[in-house]
């Protein structure tokens, strides 16, 4: 039996994920190996449409019991495909109204049984300036403050994710105008 | 089946978590909703009178495996009100003599099924200062950095506590004089 | 029936674990107890050449799930030491090319059931000067970086293993001339 590879990539927003992710694809895929780059939110959402949903509103509008059991359809699925690499494309939380809603919780783990966990970060500030591009330009502390919170966070679930898991956990620095350093990086780390 | 919100109220010494809790459960009854606010502690305290315990220093000198059964009974307790909101008051960790021992180990929160995890916190200063209010004004460096390590352990076994329930976790700031913007941030976190 | 204590002792490399363990190890002998020191990673490669292995190298190319089989070996040979103490030297994480693999994931720690989380730190500075000390006096900040990730990812790592073991965790300082009132500590937080 060949083991495949499920790499989980996590980043809060203005990291550059999907750059990254779209990258480590094309080179997976110049190696002769199959590839499948999923997004956990897409295909809970599919699932959600199987089940008569119609927009993703609904969806966070459901009871949480319901949510849980789209969750666990959505990472069946997941766990089913059998390229050599399946990226899952999430987030270690989401941010809503009810506060860091943890993109991979345990019930989820145990179901895609990951083989590696990669958060993608970059720089407090160039994170700042990614989200702020189209903003005035007055520096903003408290914008500041929750990035540091947020990958704080993001690194504590994800150590969790990761002894929940017995998987590794590598941390990618995907600083500007460095992508293919930050691609190549996850390759290796993914030990390919 | 209506899902009950079950809600871990956690913060370290200092943060004025006490405040917060009545607050709440002051505008959670003004919505006609049914709350009970349990101390986990005194809960655990309860139990283990049923069991022919005296006083707290008792329970603290029973074997390891008697505490953790009367954690377990304690939470099985908590687990069977049916208020429509039942606000946990608890902590992370209690700091004893043998480190931070987990308030919410795996097994506690199994039977409990919390559905929001909120930390309660301040600023470090904020919270040096309810915590020296009586003392001399030398700032004491050691307990600034004793208060940040405290924060940061807190934070990562939150985060382990929202992986493994599923449930999302919220840090709402407790600042001096902002008393009704912490409540009613909280209450938008536990979605009323 | 008689609960020995399993102490789990981790430490980033340059804060003097094993010397800590050595004094921990002497102190109780001294008061008539029975202690076992054993390293997690020696034993582990025991059962592995039990299975026909012959080098330390030949294990990490070993397929995951083979290597996963003989951590939990390895656990269950661990798990059946009746000394009064047993001290288990390990790492929260081994840095590998594939980032920071647990050296204590979840089906490891439910084999062990340790009783006491032990981390054994030191001043950043510290650290930096003991891993470097044959090398240029050159201050490498990106060495600093590192040394402050990996106590955080070390820290947020065994966070989640006493929540999920719901045992104490302690982090104990081993600074330059403290050894006796590091190990002192550690003996006090084990309860001896």
């Amino acid at each position: 039996m060949v083991e495949n590879k499920k790499v989980v990539v996590v980043g809060i927003p203005g990291v550059g994920k999907t750059t990254v992710i779209n990258r480590i694809a094309e080179i997976i895929k110049e190696r002769q190996k199959t590839i499948k780059v999923t997004n956990f939110g897409t295909i809970m959402f599919e699932v959600a449409k199987e089940n008569g949903l119609e927009n993703r509103d609904e969806l966070r509008k459901l009871p949480i019991s319901e949510q849980k059991r789209l969750q666990k359809d959505a990472a069946d699925k997941l766990s089913k495909f059998e390229d050599d690499v399946i990226i899952i494309d999430t987030h270690a939380f989401i941010r809503t109204p009810e506060g860091f809603n943890p993109g991979l919780p345990y019930y989820v783990l145990q179901i895609i049984e990951p083989t590696h966990f990669i958060i993608v970060t970059a720089k407090t500030e160039e994170i700042y300036n990614r989200r702020m591009k189209d903003e005035t330009r007055n520096r903003d502390k408290a914008a500041i403050t929750t990035i540091k919170k947020e990958l704080d966070i993001q690194s504590a679930m994800m150590s969790a994710c990761s002894i929940l898991s017995g998987s590794p956990l590598s941390q990618i620095q995907n600083n500007e105008g460095k992508l293919e350093e930050a691609a190549t990086k996850i390759i290796k780390a993914i030990g390919l």
